[in-house]
């Protein structure tokens, strides 16, 4: 049987839907997780589907996937922009990674233009909120199927 | 019935698949031009397939599909870095618009990372080569249905 | 009798007052065009009026105004900020310029700052609406009659 | 009756003319501020004409134009590449401003090429020597009269 | 009862007093804690005071600042320069937000002149030591009462 | 008895309050010369308040308050991201300066960020409106008090 | 028998030589093509000598060299500096390029030291005026007669 | 007896020899120290050999470092070039430091050329792989030695 | 006879040697005066010795240098690196101008080491302290009386 | 009789085709000595042909070629780069000078994209290997009889 | 027996420890040289050490080291920051070479940040004074019996 | 008796006055060493005067001047904006440096206007010919006597 896809969320993502709905809209994470999940089933892979605040967690899970995991969704948040050790840590792991934001930073500050992330990242998805990680499931299975 | 979804594609992008096979894959812009046909037909919409070298007929047709489409993806190649004329197009129609790439810019050389067409797409899918044309279809298609 | 005005106007232009009154004003490319027309008629002189959204044709038209055109107005639009190759054509004709635009582009994006048609342009108006035209006009009847 | 129009001249405009004909033209600001106020006239204004080398009494008449005037025109010579102080007077104040500059200040040095007059002003007429304060006159009638 | 204010003090903060009081000064991180406790109590309001070394953590507390606090006082410590991650906790908490440094960043090394703080807080304080605290218990006591 | 705080405030700060209150607020400079003789005197200082348009005139002031004031505090308004003229004058005189800004700068225009005063200054205290006057009042009593 | 060399010229070449002799020199385009099919017959080759205005007409032409041509020389003229679709239509023909320009690119604005043209450009040969086309032939016919 | 030398090890370094031997080689982080703690014996050292991905947790280390170490290794891995908090923490400390690296960081991207480790660091050793770490703790010992 | 040397000193020079004599020595403005004077005498000269603090002042009697001077000496102090305005003064007048500083500005900040008075001047003579003046009035006798 | 050709060669130039000919080619700086001869002599000149390591020694064959030489070619080798006073050698000779180098120096590190030899050439060749000192030869020769 | 190991000294080093022990310490490059073949002999080689103020006899002393030694250690003095030719010819070499200082170059200023020789170097040593030859002649010689 | 004043100059003025003195004046650097050695004389000062195209040989007169020189006068020519080993000589030497240079260079291209000399010079004197080395033997003069 096929070893899940992890889908890591990075600081500030547990907030969603939570706090201020008429703003970030009312869809939590959970909500994101189940569209994940569903969408992943679907193509027959089952999510590993996790958040945190901390940095140094995040290193860990993405190093944890590289044994783990087939391949792997991230949504960085701000260390988007500024983890290189994020970065070290994707280039380290052998599992693919789709990289994936709710909104689209091009239109945002100039200093979330540039992604750490996606110098280790088959593609990216950004600006179509939680939908995106419906379509960055289906992005990742398609490279793992092919991959293997 | 919808209107049809336009799907641009910028200069260099009709040797996709002919020349050169071992590099840029063997699907050709047909083959795409097929993909999203069929995914659009499965969400209820047409879709007119267009290529050009020329910034000018790209402009045009821009302009047009702010008149016969639903919405709009675009993949404006070379274009996407140097043509602010095509981002006052797309911001002048009022139809939304996807970006997608095959390759992730991103990797690429520097120049290849400012997008114009970034400032004017709801978001953006990069990477995934033909099959970001897909993930386009559906993300863009969903954008149309909710604002409808 | 005075060789006419060449008044070329750059990609987009044509949507002027069509689309989007309410943001763009009522005022079409066409009404600029007679505003043009009745300002020169009242100094003497001949307008050609014409829009492109092709940098290539839009060389052309500059071109052809060397042999044929008393002065030139030129609203290059979004080609403004990238088109050396206007500039060169600029440079390479003998009759005088004057730059247009319609909105203030030293209030808007840091791109829209530079201009390549500045560099070969007698003089810049911008930012007074299709008024503009008609004080390019006179600034250039001023020019054409000293000059003669 | 209609409130006067400003028009307020910076360093070193108070040479026009006087030194270096050969150069500058042989035009003072005196004939420049007849110019002004015939075509102010015709067009159902007075004029209010100022020169000072202190961006101190710059700043001052601008205060005072925002009590007194129907409108704001301004030359700021070199200060318009250096003094924040006049964009915030300008800022302050609610009349209508259009910039003029005598020389086309996008042809000479790179750090004339940059105006905070321009981050406050409706428009910007450069290039045209004494007949761009005409045109300004007309331009800022017009937006007065518009705005009534 | 009016809710606490929180008092966040970023990385090596811990170390205040302890080591190399003649460099740093006498005072401890605690003696800060009592100063701005006391300031607080005169205006009503209790104090929670934190230090943690770890940015998870402190985005961590600025999320439950939102739920828990009548307003936030940070010193991010030399996280304001580098973390985008606390400037999205800050901006998606809706209470207010006073940033405080002992020292003047200005007069440091560049990469300290930006603070990533300052885009979401209501004010900044800085240079005076330990009485900044105070300052800014003071400063944010009247933002919380008159937004009440 | 202990020489007076002087208190300095450059271009367009004399607007305050009175024009366009509605977006400044309806607090006067004058009330804010009020508010901040009030907590001086509460601190054993008298103040001397003033304002200037003119950068000379500021210069004079700082060269003044090295020879008759306790400390200095100052909102150099515009002047505070141009003036290397007034820094010199800072260096020059041995009384401590507070900087003060009604506004939070780090929130506006990117050359509002640089300071030239915060280079000469004890601290900094911005985006509290006229109660920053209050806290620089008590920041510089404190500074002085403990000098002496 | 061996496929022809295409020398493609970019915009406002055809000026050449018909205006302003005093200028440009009194050499047209077409003594060039003259003096370069000249030296290609010396060397075995025929040559295809086209020039336009239009960007999206050079790239269909680079498209069309890949097909039918030994090798390629290009003058870009402006567009040597702004176009990333030339550059992507050179990278994906076969054939070996040879860039050059009339004028010595260097010693002019330092907008045009950059070349897209160069990234995929075999060699550069610069500043010689017509000579140059001879000597890129010359260039040229030996890449191709080693390559085969 | 001395106290011992601190080895910190920041992000990703625990994946050393362990995953993917043919790039990192087959020494693992326990071959490192090893090797470390055997040429620090012979400079009469113990060692204290750690690695944490968490930037706190390594904060909190290099503090512990300062009551408790002679001297402090680092090889901070992507912190190096981010981590403005541990620089401040190395400079928060009395004991001396050097900064190691596995590989060259010189000869890989730009942002890895910049190091905040370095500003507090009496050295730098780079490129030598595992015998980078021995060469340090020579290093280090004579520091110690001579400072004694 | 010939008209004098005029010497214009900026802002804050009038604190030379009167406060704080053992930082910037105790030779007063007076003195240097009286050292111009001398040199200046000495080569057939008379001086005309000024200082103020306000640009707008020294702009005035730049202009009154280009009627009444044989030769200007500027110490522009603060001004020298932001006053454009005085550049263009400079460039009105038809007397040459030398430029002199007392210290070594290519030594301290990088803001001071740009002069827009350079730009207009035959030559620069820094770092001598009150000795420059003196060579700067020989340096502009040797030019005044060439020139004649 | 004609003056000779100076060919110049710089830093390295002395390692081609001696050293790893497998990277450089087989063709030693001897062999293009011979080259260059042999299209010299066709053209009626004869060859100079020097290579020096030292900066100082180019520098006086340079002028030596400004008595001696009809015109000058140089492949500075890494001095290209670096070499202000090589461009002012060049400058302070008369005779023509064709700039060469053996690679496309555009398709290099950036660092290698600015030549200060360009800006006292009259053109440059580059990225032909040998082929370009011939064509260089036949570049000068041209200039050097049409200025006769 | 083994090929010696080239010590290259750049400009300046001559002076050290002979002119201002206080500052440079009292070590002479002679001592150094001692301490290097000391270590050297140890480990099986024989040092060749040298001393140059000319960039052009350093290149050609690293063009003979290709010829005759085992590696390279390289101490290039200002010209690390500098010198382009010095990094070719240390590309062209076969031989390792270590790039050592004797102060942490990255404590100094801004240019001395960047370093041509670390481009070619297998690692860098810099910081730990006369220690730092030591040290590299160990890891040079590991890097090279480990390459036999 | 005092050891005389060392005055060096850079690469290519050694062909001052020599050719081209319609450009270069009629002086060569003969007359400037007569009249430097004249006005040294006066100041009781002998004259060691040199020229060198080589960085190398300039930096072992530095180091000569330590030793045997009361100060230093030196143009640098092209070195002055490239040369750091130069720089490193100068602060390694104990003896007084002022830096002349014969034309302005703020008034030539931008990589002229930064000096690496200065960095070490006492003073800086251009922009007046030969007349400057006058100018620099006097205030060499000046800072020695006073030295001493």
């Amino acid at each position: 049987m096929a070893k899940p896809i992890y889908i890591l969320n990075g600081p500030n993502l547990n907030l969603l839907g939570i706090r201020e709905p008429a703003i970030y809209g009312a869809k939590t994470l959970d909500t994101i997780k189940e569209i994940s999940e569903a969408r992943a089933a679907s193509l027959g892979y089952g999510v590993e589907f996790r958040q945190s605040n901390s940095e140094g967690e995040l290193i860990g899970w993405i190093q944890e996937a590289g044994e783990n995991a087939s391949g792997l969704i991230i949504n960085a948040g701000a260390y988007t922009h500024t983890s290189i050790a994020m970065l070290d840590a994707l280039r380290a792991v052998a599992v693919p990674c789709v990289e994936v934001h709710l909104s689209n930073i091009f239109q945002r500050e100039t200093f979330r233009h540039e992604s750490y992330i996606s110098k280790a990242s088959a593609g990216v998805i950004c600006g179509f909120g939680p939908k995106g990680y419906e379509l960055a499931v289906e992005a990742l299975a398609e490279i793992v199927d092919h991959a293997e």
